[in-house]
């Protein structure tokens, strides 16, 4: 066992920087060793903004394998661009340093086989940096699952609704990957926020698989009619720029054990943020967004926002039945980033490098949820033809046992 | 134009029955002629329970062709099996009586077909009895984008969420034809009720047409446990009955200018009941669950039953927006069947027959929605392929002209 984990930080943008400041320096047993970024400015503030709490200034690399190969790492976060992820993780388990590594999807089936093969073959750990896995509703639908509350589990759906138009817009200022991605890709382009918690909850790579998908994407209409709204504050460039990344993509992904799953992102069009995570089972429904717990027999009405009203938090009953991080986390634990979930997340990951433990989230895990993304993009093009999922875990899973986050 | 309708009720099940009960005996210039059903008891007790209130007993059919052709209608309204609903309504109109044809969904393309042909031949007037297109959010969220405050549209969507389980499993004894259809098919087996407003809105066949489509089932888990569970209530032989139709069926269409829907049937499975019809443009969000109203610029938390909470009946203030049989619908008119949908359909409808008007929901209407079944039983036939959707106007879709339901 470790005494203190010897951390870098690889991409230290508004992700990077705010894993950092909120989260990575509460964590016990974390030394913050190294810093890389392409832009060397990066670095630097990143540095300002939390030079009172460390205690020496870290090492800064803009060549990240030069901090892989510098020995002042036992472990590295990866906050980089979306395309870099897979690369820097692999790089990082050829040099025996263990990768927590971002969420982003995946742009070729081909990267993900890439990181499965590099930590079999390194034997590496590598953490796979979900947040929404540790999220509260997501591990409250999980616990009554778990159970038996909601039956036999016959589908589960989430959502990715967040507006990103003015991220994606000021991409340019910013050196933000996402304004490329929009501009020339069309995919279900940021799936694990809501299918990680249910490839949990359904066990995945453990006993169950995903084994089909379908995509479909609408039109992309919201940024095109955003940047017209608001021309003058934004890059004249913009205003002939053509987006391909459809408004709202849909996709369906049907498991082994008969359980579908629809996901939705939805991005560019003005709304409210909602990872809708729900889940229904031969005994009830469970849905995040109003904490609604429906059980059979419960009373209905033929009006639904007379049922969203009667039903809104009546999973609260149910929140003894939260792991103890969640009952026992703290306001400034909860208020350290996104609800809570990142402090979770990270102490857990120190955790089990610390300890020597299995990552809560692997690379099948990994794997799994990223190829949604190639797959997806692939669907669209060829008119939402459904696309085979790859078993990453090469008939293992049928060995693998159920293992939740939770379970240390 | 015509004083009085003269109708004839072919099929006095559930539906039938309940229409004539709450809403036909309240509609003015209708004069209950007929009634047909296979079961000659249904009639009897159909007749009872308005007895009072018809001044002549009408002429009972067991073969509603008998009635056809005995000149004692001048319009038919269809709730009989959703096997048989467009033979009698492609009779009737061979007839020349005018069918008023209950939803459900089609068994084939050719049936859809076959009624636009019957139709185009005849030039007898038909009208699709879809209610939820005269419903109050749905009316709201179209009002809502006719007045350009949703922006451009790219995405909607809806449910039948509505739990059938003792329905369906009383079928034998009810002689309800969902039973037969839940053991033998797996289909979007009842779309309209979302699809239909979601088409008005769209101006599918009137500028824009249904392309194509994906639908994934889930596994039928939900009547299984179900019987279990109520084994001692059911017959027997339900225990040893396997059922085809999964608990959750998914349906993606593509617009031909580049809107999507997706359409959910959820109805084996415990849930409170939930149309949820939502609406996705540029300038903001509608959704008929909690009558929500996002527009841009609105704020939002990070916690989506926070946004809920705020959010809750915000659309409530452009009710005033809403035509003005919803304005001045009195609370009779409301109780009397789905919410004053029905009544307000069938006295529409009755309107269009009296004064030789086009009929809100034609067969262009009914064919391009009930398509939807008999595709989507494909699509999941054959692993989610996707489906092209026919047009069935033959290219008069560009030049028909917008038409909501509440224009005259």
């Amino acid at each position: 066992m470790k005494n203190t984990v010897k951390l870098g930080i690889i991409g230290l943008g508004k992700r990077g920087l705010g894993m950092l400041k909120s989260v990575i320096v509460n964590i016990k047993d974390v030394e913050i060793t190294a810093f890389s970024d392409v832009y060397p400015d990066r670095m630097e503030s990143a540095y300002d903004s939390v030079r009172e709490i460390l205690k020496e200034k870290p090492y800064f690399y803009t060549d990240y394998r030069d901090m892989l190969s510098g020995g002042k790492v036992d472990a590295v976060y990866i906050s980089a661009s979306w395309e870099a992820h897979t690369r820097i993780a692999i790089d990082s388990m050829n040099s025996g340093v263990i990768p927590a590594m971002e969420v982003g999807g995946a742009y070729s089936e081909q990267e993900c086989w890439d990181l499965v093969r590099t930590q079999q073959k390194t034997q590496v750990p590598f953490m796979f940096m979900e947040n929404c896995c540790y999220g509260k509703e997501e591990l409250l639908g999980t616990a009554l699952v778990r159970h038996g509350i909601l039956g036999e589990i016959s589908h589960c759906s989430g959502a990715y609704g967040h507006d990103l138009r003015s991220e994606v817009t000021h991409g340019k200022e910013d050196r933000h990957y996402r304004l490329r991605n929009y501009i020339t890709r069309n995919c279900e382009n940021y799936p694990t926020h809501e299918l990680g918690p249910i490839a949990k909850l359904l066990n995945i790579n453990r006993g169950n698989r995903m084994v089909s998908l379908v995509s479909v994407a609408s039109k992309a209409a919201g940024l095109r009619e955003y940047i017209k709204e608001h021309r003058d504050a934004l890059d004249p460039e913009l205003g002939n720029t053509v987006f391909r990344q459809g408004d709202i993509v849909d996709t369906l992904i049907t498991c082994e054990n008969g359980e579908t799953i629809h996901l939705k992102l939805d991005t560019t069009l003005p709304r409210y943020y909602d990872r809708d995570f729900s889940v229904s089972g031969t005994k009830g429904l469970f849905r995040q967004t109003g904490n609604i717990l429906f059980l059979d027999g419960d009373d209905e009405s033929f009006d639904s926002t007379e049922n969203i009203k009667t039903y809104t938090d009546s999973a609260k009953k149910y929140e003894y039945l939260l792991p103890d991080f969640w009952l026992h986390a703290t306001e400034e634990q909860i208020k350290s980033g996104h609800g809570g979930m990142d402090y979770i997340m990270f102490s857990h990951f120190i955790d089990a490098v610390k300890n020597g433990r299995e990552m809560p989230i692997d690379v099948y895990d990994a794997a799994s949820w990223m190829v949604i993304t190639a797959l997806s993009a692939k669907s669209i093009a060829l008119g939402s033809l459904p696309m085979a999922i790859p078993d990453f875990t090469e008939g293992e899973y049928l060995l693998r046992k159920p293992k939740d986050v939770t379970e240390l």
